[in-house]
């Protein structure tokens, strides 16, 4: 039914000026960053699922993850896949189902799937509808780089006290002078930072003005999201940030640092909250 | 509100027998997996969410979460937050806001999130109504070791043409005899499994009883139930898998192979599938 090749010619990655810091150097660089975009897929013009996701290949991603709920069981289930005619129609896939019964079926089970639920539209609209709801994060304060750099290790420390499996992402909240203040660990990365945050909203500690928020792996569109909503000003990961976790933390007035390794990171946002050495 | 440690005593691991593959030998030893549970967050007792977690700090989880889907903005929202007392209760969390009218408000925007909405309800009850309505995987082939190793790289070989970044996810099929026949890239690693199973789903190829499934990460319970659903009997990880992954493939009849390294790697289940050197 499809062609591997024949998706609109996929953007994978996006090119962003990265403040590269490498020991006592710091100088701005075109750097890359994996697209991370919602992607709405909807049976027969209904909205089912939005999927925040790497564009391209888009039907090939709606058929499996319909086959994956269990929506379809063959590839006879379905009639059509394409992306929509409207205007941002690339985040939009439609597919007509062969067998009304079955579109009955699953709407009637109102298994309203919504992997990303805090994104219930497409694209540019979701950003701009938190942005407009959320004041943009105002904390000036700074800190050293010599900061910054002993997180991770003090992450890892923390988790190496209970990760005996290779398996377990962790998030921290460290105080701006970089002391450790709660730690949380999960199969999901995102409760991770649920943990700690929840922990902190439990503990009437909200909003973190003056924390930083580190994480053992990649940085996503939510895992920004969780700290803008929690008044986090800066967000260090140990991995990659994705393109949305850059959009979003650019309009969200919060500083993300990506890489931290060794005496070198990357800071993708807001670079004023770390002071040059 | 909360203390930190007044969770049930969390068990984050779980132990399990593992086929420990090293070069040319190969011994059954004792080894942890991190847990992988769900948890369902009721609202005033009603079914609002499922999340895959593992357990500890449930409520801390829940309060983070609920803040960031904005059901709550602060902790005066928050009346109660307590495990069920029913059977299972352990996974369960009920949610008493103080305020009525944002429950209201809450499930008249329906957003009934799911976060895994193929895992409806608890632990067990889902692994079981899975293993009812699909029948263990039959394939009776096996594959030497050599092949075996030889995947990761192949994985990396593809990948690497495209991903500049650090930030994409990798799923690749290959045929029992170690060539590529489909690689997909995506922020979200269930995406990248979604898309090469999608991808042989629109090309009329499932079940696909004679392929393997390799990912770039860690194996979760869903991308072993989509391999389920797929019919890939053998699935290859790169890193670690999580306790429900084990169980799932356990009783699926599927072989889960993680940390795949060198010429090292760990048989979770069904060993017959790797033939002894």
């Amino acid at each position: 039914m499809s062609d591997w090749g024949s998706d609109t010619v996929s953007d994978t990655t996006r090119q962003f000026d990265v403040v590269q810091v490498r020991g006592g150097s710091r100088r701005t660089q075109p750097d890359r960053a994996a697209t991370e975009e919602p992607l709405e897929i909807r049976l027969h013009g209904q909205s089912f699922a939005v999927i925040m996701r790497t564009p391209g290949h888009d039907r090939e991603l709606s058929a499996g993850f319909l086959l994956s709920e269990r929506v379809i069981s063959t590839s006879d289930d379905i009639g059509a896949i394409a992306h929509c005619a409207d205007a941002d129609a690339e985040n939009i896939v439609n597919v007509t189902l062969t067998d009304e019964s079955i579109l009955d079926r699953t709407l009637a089970d109102r298994r309203q799937v919504t992997t990303n639920s805090s994104c219930g539209l497409c694209g540019r609209r979701t950003i701009e509808s938190l942005i407009v709801s959320l004041p943009p994060l105002a904390p000036r304060w700074s800190i050293d780089p010599s900061i910054l750099i002993a997180l991770p290790n003090r992450l890892r420390a923390a988790q190496a006290a209970f990760d005996m499996t290779g398996g377990l992402h962790a998030a921290a909240l460290f105080a701006c002078d970089g002391n450790l203040v709660e730690v949380a660990e999960d199969v999901g990365r995102h409760n991770a930072v649920d943990k700690v945050i929840g922990r902190m909203l439990l503990r009437e500690a909200l909003p973190l003005s003056s924390h930083i928020l580190c994480v053992s792996g990649r940085t996503s569109y939510e895992i920004v999201q969780k700290a803008v909503i929690a008044g986090i000003p800066l967000v260090a990961a140990v991995s990659a940030p994705s393109s949305l976790a850059i959009d979003l933390a650019a309009a969200s007035g919060l500083t993300l640092v990506g890489f931290v390794r060794g005496d070198s990171f990357n800071i993708y946002t807001h670079p004023e909250r770390i002071a040059a050495t």
